[in-house]
């Protein structure tokens, strides 16, 4: 079968002879449709991070490992057991590996497990591929009104999903969130479909600007113009917004959200950093706030935003900006993402283009 | 009246002709017994914060300002309206300055009011002086098993009963306590009221590690010596403490406190800090910790310290490591506790002694 492989720095390659793995019992297997590049695919490109280079304690793997870790698709065939779907059937798949055994796994914090991993990241196949076997729990039924390319949204639409519900967001929460990108919009459009009062969007670039309008955030405000801190509080009434989101991960953002934030409100960090920054905590001491962070989702954020797709309260069509083949990968995904980033929120390889 | 006065850098006089305040409406004239001098009164001595440079925007005083701001006395005078205590009974007063009408006020979270201050810091008169006028509201009746030095210990005792009501502390938790100065000690001890079965304290000090065992830490060790984070870990089935309190406010003890906190756990920032230091957002995001600060007190943190006072459940005696007389609080108090800090935990000032 055919398969994006990941090799090492800037080594990805498009192969033709990848063998396809057996589903064994309790496994369901997918032939991918559409699937998301994201900016840790990218990051990996240049410096692998998730990539085993020695054996992953889950996978087994090492590079060269099939990539693709936000996808939709089809299911092909099921292993002895499985129940809850079947040949046929549109599925997203949600790509966490876990243990099952770590502390944070037995407190159903298996998002964190300590020697966990994503398909698609870690080995274990990925969406990138004509076919990839996975747990049958990893396998969510997408309803007949959620298309297969809106279906390959869900990962994304999920991280956010999960940062949301770290926070203690009431339809009468003023939120500020940081930074446009496909998270920060993704975050916007949940906060939408949660009927959010007051969203402001702090974004540099002016068509992620346009984005963040798009899907329904309040005020779009460019950092570079404005004091976000001090607008921010305007618009919630002086004490700054119930809720921060940090989806742009510089020190600028650390020092906005730690400063906008209301007495006893929540940052919710939902970047990942490239190094130390600077921080100063009296930020929070003076208005006793929370600072939390939060990593990938769980099978209860794919539901959630999967019933808001299907509710029509959730429509993240738009954040398509393009839909590439598998042989194009590199040059009209990955670097166009590099190149472009700014005119572009989802790139989606549609695995049905040959 | 006599009073310690702060003009400025190292400028605190002892003067003996300073008028009374006025007792009125709703107000109570106490004769303050015995002061606590800490850390905040060191740094204002060489560096003015809170000291009001500028009219103070509740107080409206200015500099000079009497200090002291941890203590007990008795009470010489009420103002019409007053009910909850009369002339000669014992209190403590609970310093914080609140302007009632801010949005942190409005939330009941007045110890982080937006003009917020203390008395003894911020004007309104102060402990180190014979006689304080201040709001009903800030005076606590001490039973009559609670002398009036132990009294001078509810504030240091009350930040760490704020500190942790901040945390879902449970008795089956375990806690890792940063810093063994007086407001760490004082965590140790309201960790040991609350039953909490294990406490561990990491201080560099040998003399404050023998007090940290004596208030009943169950472990107790150097992070010179030990890998703190390996060691906690271990102490706690290897996913860290649940809790983790930071009372030094140093950058290893952040890095400390966000790696060794358990997933999912809560870090709970009780020192201010005198500068910004390097943080990695990481350490809180693969483990989802939380990160939160605390200010202050609040009158039910008074009242729960005072309670547990009353039953035996703190027995903070040991804390007072030397008393001093007023004219002696420059030389036997601010620069004792600069010279030798780590022999002392709390140096008092008696009011009594002439
Ligand atoms: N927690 C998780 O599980 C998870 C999952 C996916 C991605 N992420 C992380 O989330 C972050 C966002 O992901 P993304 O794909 O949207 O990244 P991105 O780089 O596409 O988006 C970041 C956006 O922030 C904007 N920005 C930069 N500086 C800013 C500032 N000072 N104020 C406001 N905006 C500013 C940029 O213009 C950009 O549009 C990244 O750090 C990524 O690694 C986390
Ligand atoms: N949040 C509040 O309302 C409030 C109130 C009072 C004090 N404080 C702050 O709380 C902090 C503690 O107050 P304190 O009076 O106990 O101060 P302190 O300076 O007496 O105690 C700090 C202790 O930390 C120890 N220490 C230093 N580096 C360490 C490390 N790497 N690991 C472990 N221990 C280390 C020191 O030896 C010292 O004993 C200060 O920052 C103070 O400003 C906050
Ligand atoms: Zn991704
Ligand atoms: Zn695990
Ligand atoms: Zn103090
Ligand atoms: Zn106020």
């Amino acid at each position: 079968m055919r398969a994006a492989r990941y090799y090492g720095k800037e080594d990805i390659r498009i192969e033709t002879d990848v063998a396809e793995g057996e589903c064994g019992e309790g496994q369901v297997r997918v032939a991918p449709a559409f699937v998301g590049i994201c900016g840790t695919d990218i990051h990996e490109f240049f410096q692998p991070t998730f990539a085993p280079l020695e054996p992953h304690p889950l996978t087994r793997e090492t590079v060269p490992i099939t990539i693709g870790h936000e996808f939709s698709g089809i299911v092909t065939e099921v292993g002895k057991g499985v129940v809850s779907v079947r040949e046929g059937q549109h599925v997203a798949v949600q790509p966490t590996l876990y243990c099952g055994e770590c502390a944070a796994c037995r407190t159903n914090a298996e998002n964190v497990c300590h020697k966990g991993g994503f398909v698609g990241l870690s080995g274990g196949g990925g969406g990138l591929s004509d076919s990839v076997v996975v747990a049958e729990i990893s396998v969510l039924r997408l309803p007949d009104n959620v298309p297969l390319d809106v279906g390959a949204l869900v990962e994304p639409l999920s991280v956010a999903w999960h940062a949301i519900s770290a926070a203690p967001l009431t339809p009468d929460s003023t939120v500020l969130v940081l930074g446009g990108g496909p998270i920060g919009l993704a975050v916007v459009q949940c906060l939408v479909a949660l009927k959010t009062k007051k969203i402001i969007m702090s974004e540099v670039s002016k068509s992620r600007q346009r984005f963040a309008r798009e899907f329904g955030a309040h005020h779009v405000l460019d950092p570079k113009t404005y004091d976000l801190v001090a607008i921010s509080k305007e618009l919630s009434n002086g004490d700054g917004p119930d809720i921060v989101f940090d989806c742009a991960g510089v020190p600028a953002s650390l020092a906005t959200a730690c400063q906008a934030v209301k007495t006893r409100g929540t940052v919710v960090n939902v970047a990942i950093w490239e190094k130390e920054v600077p921080f100063q905590p009296n930020m929070l001491v003076f208005r006793e706030a929370h600072y939390t962070a939060v990593l990938g989702y769980q099978r209860k954020d794919f539901q959630a935003v999967i019933g808001h797709l299907a509710d029509g309260s959730l429509r993240p069509e738009k954040m398509i900006t393009s839909k590439i083949k598998l042989a194009d990968l590199v040059e009209s995904g990955i670097k166009a993402l590099v190149n472009d980033k700014e005119s572009h929120v989802k790139i989606l390889v549609d695995m049905g283009e040959k």
